[in-house]
C-alpha cells in the first residue's frame, strides 16, 4: 500500500485499550497528518496490523510481549515508535539484528516521551560545562517509591558525565556540620533532593549556579497527555529515521 | 530629657562603625521619626548615650561586651533593640532580673530582623495545621558552613511543634527506596533540604501540601539592608512594650 | 435528635450528584467524625434532611435554588455551609433576617473553600503593611475568560485596603518607557500579571518587596479535591459560631 | 612576540578602572591561562598594548571612543572582545572591512556576557518551536526606566521568529474580560510581563506550555561579576575564530 504525498501516515496502535493508549488513538485522531489505521489490544491479532496497512506502529504494551510485537514489525516493514518498558542491552541488540535486513526501517525507543522532560535534560547537558555547581531538586506526589525519580537520576547521570567531559572538578562547597540527609543524595558529584508532597505530581528542577548569577530549568508535568506530542513527534520522524534510535532527543531538532 | 510629640525619637547606636551598625546609622537617619543621637563604636563610652539623651540603644555589638552595654541601658532608663548573638537562658534571666526595678523599660533581643524571615516562619506556623505534609528546601551561597540554615531548622522546629499541638502525625510518605540522603534531613517531622550553589544569597521556601494543592512561603534575602525595617519597627515598638521581648515576630501586628 | 459527645456529627449534602457534591459525600464518608445523614440532589425533597436528622447541610447547589434550601435549613434548627454562588448584599440581608429568631445557629458562605487559597490571601494581608512594594502573578490554563482571576483581583484588593490602613503610598516605579500592558493590571495601587497557559491549572503568586529582600505566598490548585479539608473545617466551625458568616478565613484559627 | 604553548594568553584591558573593567582585570588575573598584560584606563596610551605585547583586548569603554580602540587593536593585529554599547549595523560593516586585510584577526562583540542569560536565550529559541504557547515573565529592581527589559523583548523576538518559522500560531487564549494590562505586553505574538520590586535584581522567566505539561527557563543575575565567565570565554574563543562575531552565544559550544 503506498501513501500519496497528502495521505495521512496510517498508524496502528497497540496496547490500545491502555492508559496510554487511549490518548494515542485520541491524540493520532486529532492530528491531521496521521490516522489511526488499527488500534489494537491484547485480546486482538497483530495481522489487523497488516491488512490495515499500517506504516508505523506505536507500542505502549508490556515487556512480555513487546519483542513479539516488534519482531512482526520489523518482518511486515513497518516502521515502530515503542514507549514500552524494560529494554535491556540484549534486547536492543537482539532488534539492531532484526532491523539488518531492512534498512530503510526506523524503530525509536523511549523512556520517557514528554518532550519537556527530554528538553530539560537536554539543556542541562549543554549547560553543564558552564557552570561550576548545579543541584537537582526534584518534586513528587507522596505515593511514589523511589527517590530521587528516574528522570532526576538520569539528568544527574547525564549532567555529570558533560562534566567530567568538560573537566570540572565537584564544585565548592564549604559544609562542615551537617544534619544527616540535609545535602541530598550524590549522583556522580551532583546532589539531588527529592521533595514528596500530596498536591504535587512530577516536576524537576536544574540550579546552576556560578558567582553573581543561577540559571534554572525546570519541567512540571501534570498528565499524561504530556507525552502525546512527543508520541506524535516520533511517528513522523521514525519514518525517515532508518535503524534502531534510543531517546527522543535524539529525534528532535535542537 | 523630654521629647515633644513631633519630636523624632532619639537614637543611641552602639556598634555604629560595623557592617551592621553602619547600615543602622543610615537607616535612622533617614527616618522622618528617628534621629541618631549618639553613634558609638567600641572606642567611644557609654556615657556618650546619656550625654546625648538616647532613649533607645540599638546594639549590634559582641557577645563579650553586650551585657556591659544592656547593664548601662537599664540602669540609665533606655530602652534597647538587640542583634547581637550569644544569649543563653542565663543571660536572658540576669536581664529580666535587671529589668525588674524599671517597670517602664523595654528590650527586645532578636536573632532576625528581617521582617521576610521572621513573617515567613509566623505565616509557616500559621499554616501548619491545615496541612497533613510539609517540607523546607533552603537554598545559599556555597560559602555556608551549617546544612540545614540556622533560619530552616528553627522554622522547622517550630512548624513541627504546630502539628504537634494539632494532633498531626507525619505525612505519608511512600518511599521504600532511597539513595542515601535524597529525602532530606528530619528535623522533628518536618523533611529539610539544603542547596548550595554560587550565585545563590539566603532562600528559603516552605511547602505545604494537601490533595489537589500546594501553598508556599518563599523568603529571600539579598543584602543586610533588608534587616533595617526590621530594626526601625523594633525601636519604634520597644518603647511601648516594657519588659523583655524575644523574638521580632512578638512586636509585629499579625 | 441529639448526638452523644463521640456520635459523629450528621450531615446532609445538597447537589450530592454534582461535581463539588460527590466529593463532599467522599470527603465526609472517610472523616471519622462526620457522618453522611442524607445526600439529597434536585430530584430529592428537603424533608430528607429532617428525616434523617441532619445538624448541618452542605449546599453545593444553583444560585436559583439555594435560598430555598436555606430558609428549610434554618426553619427547622439546621446549620448551613454554602459554595453555591450568587449571594448579594440584598441575599444575606434577606439571611440574617432569617436567623434572627434561631441564635444559636450557624450559617457560613464561602466564596472559595481551598484552604491554601484563603490563607494565601490572609498572609498577603498580614504582610502587606510591610513592605512598600507589592505585585501579584497569577497564571492559568488558557481556557479561563476572565483575567485576572477573581482570586487575583480580591486579593489585591484586601492588600490594597490594608495598605491604605497602614498609610502606604504606592510603591515608587521608575518605569518611564513601557510596551503597552508589560507592568499589567492596576486593582487599587497593586499591579497583577495574567500568564496564560495550556498545562497551567490555577496557581497565584504575591510577591512583596523591600530593599535587599522579597516575600512570596504562591497557591497551586490541581485539583477541586483541594477544596474538601476547607469544606470539613467549615462543617466543623459552623456548629459553634451562631449567625452568618461570610469566608472561610474568618472561622479559621489564624 | 609569540606565546609557547604553556604560555598565558597575554590581555590587554581597556576601560580597566571602570566597573566593569575592573572586574575583567579581577577575572583575567585569577585564570590560570590567562594574564594581564596592560590595563589601560582613559588617562592611558594605546601604545601600552603594543608595547605589552597584548594578543587579545578586552575593551568596555564607551561608543564615543570605542571605534579608535577597534582601528588601533585591527591595525596592530590584536584581537579584541568587546562589551562597549552602541553598535550600529554601519560600525559593524566598518569593523568587517578593517578586518578584511587581517584575515587571521578575531572581533567578538556581545550585549550580554552573562553566560546564563545566553543560555536562557538559546534554550528558549530551541524550545520554542514544540509548544503551542509560550509567556515571559521578567522581574527587576524598581528602578528600571524601561518595561520589558532589553533581554526579555530580544528574547521574545528570537521565540517569536522561531515560532514563525516552525509555522505556529498564535497560542490560544480564551481571555474575553481583560482589566487593561492583565495579559501583558506582546512582542511578536509573546506576552511580555514586566514585575518591578524593590529587593529584586534582575530576573527573567521564560514558560512554555502544552497540555499536561509546562517548561520554564530561568535566569537569575545578581552582580555583574556574573558577566565575567562569558568574558573569559569570549577571550579564549576569539583567537580561534578570525572574523567579526556578534553575540556570545555563537562562541559557545552548544
Amino acid at each position: 500500500m503506498t501513501r500519496g504525498e497528502n495521505d495521512p501516515i496510517r498508524v496502528g496502535v497497540l496496547g490500545a485499550h491502555g492508559q496510554m493508549g487511549t490518548q494515542v488513538v485520541k491524540a493520532v485522531t486529532a492530528a491531521p497528518d496521521l490516522t489511526v489505521a488499527a488500534a489494537i489490544d491484547s485480546d486482538g491479532a497483530l495481522s489487523e496490523l497488516t491488512d490495515a496497512g499500517a506504516e508505523v506502529v506505536v507500542d505502549f504494551t508490556r515487556p512480555n510481549v513487546v519483542m513479539d510485537n516488534l519482531r512482526f514489525a520489523t518482518e511486515h516493514g513497518i516502521h515502530a515508535v515503542v514507549g514500552t518498558t524494560g529494554f535491556t542491552e540484549e534486547r536492543l541488540d537482539t532488534l539492531r539484528e532484526w532491523l539488518r535486513p531492512h534498512p530503510e526501517l526506523g524503530v525509536l525507543i523511549a523512556p520517557n516521551f514528554a518532550l519537556g522532560a527530554v528538553l530539560a535534560m537536554r539543556f542541562a547537558v549543554q549547560a553543564a560545562r558552564y557552570y561550576e555547581s548545579v543541584e537537582i531538586v526534584e518534586l513528587h506526589h507522596n505515593r511514589k517509591a523511589d527517590a530521587p525519580s528516574g528522570t532526576a537520576a538520569h539528568t544527574a547521570a547525564l549532567i555529570g558525565q558533560a562534566r567530567r567531559e568538560a573537566g570540572l572538578k565537584p564544585g565548592a562547597d564549604a559544609t562542615t556540620s551537617e544534619l544527616d540527609g540535609a545535602r541530598g543524595a550524590l549522583v556522580e558529584d551532583v546532589r539531588v533532593h527529592s521533595v514528596r508532597l500530596p498536591g504535587l505530581v512530577a516536576h524537576e528542577e536544574i540550579l546552576f549556579g556560578a558567582p553573581g548569577e543561577t540559571l534554572t530549568v525546570r519541567h512540571d508535568s501534570l498528565d499524561r497527555v504530556s507525552f502525546m506530542p512527543g508520541v506524535l513527534v516520533g511517528v513522523r520522524e521514525v519514518l525517515r529515521r532508518p535503524g534502531l534510535t534510543v531517546g527522543l532527543e535524539n529525534v528532535l531538532d535542537l
